[in-house]
């Protein structure tokens, strides 16, 4: 048998500053892309349309074919568009959250094109990943593409996003956590295989930033760590060949609330909440998890937002069927009963929801 | 132009436990490799030979085809060996030291075989990069190798070990600070092109460990975090195709002792006393070098080895020359003089140097 | 800079002989593959689905999760399917025509999964190459997928198989010549840039057939020449990164016939006269290909079909607005006008077409 | 278990034409390459120095660092010259025949740089392929290296270089119908398992050429034809990750010969001879290799050289002990029986041999 070492795609350009929408142009010819499109998202050309526009039309060696305002996720949408694009194109850059970039991003992947993601906020770890959520036959799933070629992120603008979406960025990274520790207990119980590389990643991902002291979570420093952790945390899921190193229980629950809620909150918001849930579960560094949560703000903000314990409740009865091939700690009925029990019975969780 | 994802190449086992020599066999078998040979480095095969030999022995699909006491680093001793181990072998186990694992290591890469590393003391990121030191032409010469396929790490091992090789190990993490430092400055003065990803890997890789909370440097999570930072730095060197992620002044200053001194210390001793005296120079996160070389008890240990400033003076001098190409902080004359300056100045060093 | 060394994907499975669909099954499970699911084209069960079903049922390692009768190659048809199949799958098997593979091959890119092709007839390149000809906004259209991660062809099927696949792959092989001689052209004028060792493999290709013995296009080594030459044409490609080594002129009058004509003949069909024809403009080869196409009977074939002479020059004028970005002979407008010329003047052309 | 596509290297230079040399420069340039280092063999700088070193100089873009008249394979020099080379090359070019190819090759191996081949002369597949001749503890040994990044081949040097190395490169061509016979003989013997497309690759490199008409073996055509297919079997050697495709029994016999004689003939002319004969005692397409070394004069050549018989049968019964691993013909006793029946009875060979 002969065997192999283990490959892996890491973004060509990682660019990670303040006001640095200005040099888009520089960090995409650098890298050789010689004509590009650009998708914005509702929104987005407003505020960054006309920086990053002409930061890439003044570049002599560089083309913009194409911009667009679209950010639709619905397959039977994105499809046509995909093969509407400039043939000539060799790269495809997304501005926005979290839709158009997927959009953006499922576009490059279906036209064989290095992919350019410029998020406007970083409310979980989609700008730096190989997956897309899109909706296909009417409901939400997630699907293969590649990883991003490059990753710029301009944290003035992250910092000027609405705090909610700072909030769902922390509560992505904190539930490497809980979903590290779920991935070892599949493979105890035979259910998975752990990559040990790739949860190390998604392990220290998080220990840099749950560790780090700060005075604001909008400070430079701190933005800056989150975001490198988000990346890491893409690239961790990219050696694993699976989404198991950064999801876990917490995501199943998250993902059933998505079904149950008219109105779901951010994916990191619900994620945050489950990860503090399913670590007192695993009895697993929840410290550490409430420490963080709670210096941050962040279970100061939950608590503003109205969500039900009930709704959880459901959610975790659900969540073992969003992923019927995997065995997490949510997969087993006893702590489907402690979870729930800890709803009613955790003082924190019974502050935060109603 | 056709742009090119970024792949690398980072290690199929990753295994870094307590206890875990007796499995060797069985994650070496896991990963499909069939035929063995091992090299133990001095004094290893007294201390832990018949752990890992027996756990081989008692796999089924796994044959030890042969093994040896060898760590000889002249590559005229070292090329008639590597090219007459058994032709069936396919992998190559080095168990030790920094020695043994350099010779096994480009054993496998002269015959083309993956490598497995089990570093018995992990006092620099030799055990986890790409890189071997050898001696050529009767120098000292750092050559290109390959990737371990496999690296196992006992902590239980590392705990043992003289306590020397740990502060040798923390010393070369804390080394990354002024290293990225010094390769940004590289960068703004047109003489490297920085790779984000790597110097991000590399970051957080330091900042993972100097932020944690610890009782001892010998319990088990903090060894735990040690392990996995020198094993990021090794990859981010991968990932740059270069050393600069992980290697800048500091190292250059502890090169030069090597030339200077006859019975040098040991590598990483060497380099954190560097990166502290360079992060003044480069007034970069110098408190957090101090804060974490004093409270780990590095600068007491350093303290008893006798370490002269005179030969300090005299590497700052000769560092530049060590590698001619690069532009760090080292190469620039006021930086030198200013490095010199402290040696005489600044009150640490002066307590732990003569 | 850094200079990287071409890597390129290739099958790891490719059997060719005969009789051999009753292995299909230990052919995959040999390859690591654990649960299909497996497409068959129209008509395809009934002829050999029972023999392939078998074949991986009697596999105690392997799964049939799923057979399908589906080959629509709508993609507005093809996404729900592909993202309906079950999740478990590790491959996606096609069994069929062109149709088929396209199908199937594009489920598979979809959801990163290995693709197994088994043609049962081979009457152009499709079966070994990575792209794929899909109906998009109404228009049959191009599209990139990925490699065949097994290609499996049992040549008592392709002899089986009606004559006009025979020379429809006979057709789709000839064209290397005139497509390589373009590439060429386009080089020298600054309008491409050759990749000689995808040159060297598209020529290879159809030398190694065009000048073999044979007594009848249907014995057994006869058909192996032709479906390996066809496998190294869309390897040829995929070296490449485009198909210019395998298409130029000739193929441009094909896909502009297949806008002009309501049923347009099987694609290596035309393009086997377009090569001809394009050949003689290009003054290169015309006597070697005018020889296999007499010899093989190709010729005797297309006289029987009534192709009409005016659709040809129609086409003519057409094909370079089908890639308008390339500059193949037809791009010139000379070589159409003498082109258009030979369909009239041309002994061959006049018998074979009305 | 993830099923892994099979992933190769292939040149990134491929120049095969007359009177190139003087566009050495602009390929290595245009290939990104900025500063080379030059090996020329024995008696090649005065042919031709001249040329490619000023068709080097003529580039701005490229220095040329430094020339070296040097082509020791013995390990124990070959190591102290590639560890002194400057440190800041690139690349490292070749020039000449077998010897300074394998030197160069190493020498850019141990450096991790790309390797530019450019042969004076084709008698085997060396110029193409990863592996390397070299003398090591005293023994001819073949070792790993890497793949060339570029080949580039003058058919004006190739044409006027001695005839007897155009014979060896076509008994080394040839000798790819008796070495893939003998892999498909291992796989049925469960010795091995075949790779069916580096066996198709290895295939079609010598059928394009047997089969392919020609005046005069120095033509240009039909020496671009058998350049081609030594590159073809280079590559072939390289999917497989072994000699295996390109070499069987009949390089088995050769190599004792190598251990037997004090002065062995050029391998490709040791190599067509055993194929000749191996291909007799397999009884497969022996009456094709028959005809080809007769009509290209190979057999006449062979009959000026006074080879032995008595040498060939010493070698048959030393041939499987060579590679004691493998399966092939040579390896059953009842075949070497034949073989050596064979040198006395069969009428060509008692005409060529003495």
């Amino acid at each position: 048998m002969k065997t192999a070492i283990h490959r892996i795609d890491i973004p060509a350009i990682m660019e990670v500053n303040s006001n640095i929408l200005e040099n888009v142009g520089s960090y995409v010819e650098r890298a050789g892309i010689s004509r590009v499109i650009v998708l914005f998202g509702e929104g987005i050309r407003e505020l960054f349309g006309e920086k990053i526009i002409s930061s890439i039309k003044n570049k002599t060696a560089l083309s913009l074919l194409e911009t667009y305002d679209f950010d639709d996720i619905t397959i039977e949408k994105l499809i046509p568009h995909a093969f509407s694009i400039p043939s000539k194109a060799d790269a495809v850059v997304g501005v926005g959250g979290g839709k158009v970039l997927d959009t953006a991003k499922y576009i490059a992947f279906l036209n064989n094109l290095p992919f350019i993601s410029i998020p406007t906020s970083t409310s979980n770890d989609g700008f730096s990943s190989s997956g897309c959520s899109l909706v296909i036959n009417g409901k939400r799933t997630s699907v293969h593409a590649a990883m991003p070629f490059g990753i710029i992120v301009d944290l003035a603008v992250i910092k000027n996003a609405p705090v909610k979406f700072i909030y769902s960025g922390l509560g992505d990274i904190v539930s490497k956590i809980s979903a590290v520790f779920d991935w070892y207990f599949e493979e105890r119980n035979n259910a998975a295989r752990v990559d040990d590389f790739a949860a190390m990643l998604a392990k220290k991902s998080v220990n840099s930033i749950v560790r780090m002291p700060y005075t604001n979570i909008t400070e430079q420093f701190f933005l800056k760590e989150m975001v490198d952790s988000l990346t890491m945390s893409g690239i961790a899921m990219e050696i694993a060949g699976s989404s198991s190193p950064a999801s876990g229980s917490e995501h199943l629950i998250s993902h059933a609330l998505d079904k149950i809620l008219d109105k779901p909150q951010l994916h990191g918001i619900q994620v945050g909440i489950a990860t503090y849930l399913m670590s007192l579960v695993q009895q697993h560094r929840f410290e550490r998890v409430e420490k963080f949560l709670g210096d941050t703000g962040f279970f100061d903000h939950v608590a503003t937002l109205g969500m039900k314990a009930e709704a959880f409740e459901k959610a975790i009865d659900i969540a073992p069927s969003i992923k019927p091939n995997r065995y997490t700690f949510i997969h087993v009925e006893a702590n489907r009963n402690r979870a729930k029990e800890l709803l009613r019975s955790n003082e924190i969780l019974n502050k935060i929801l109603t």
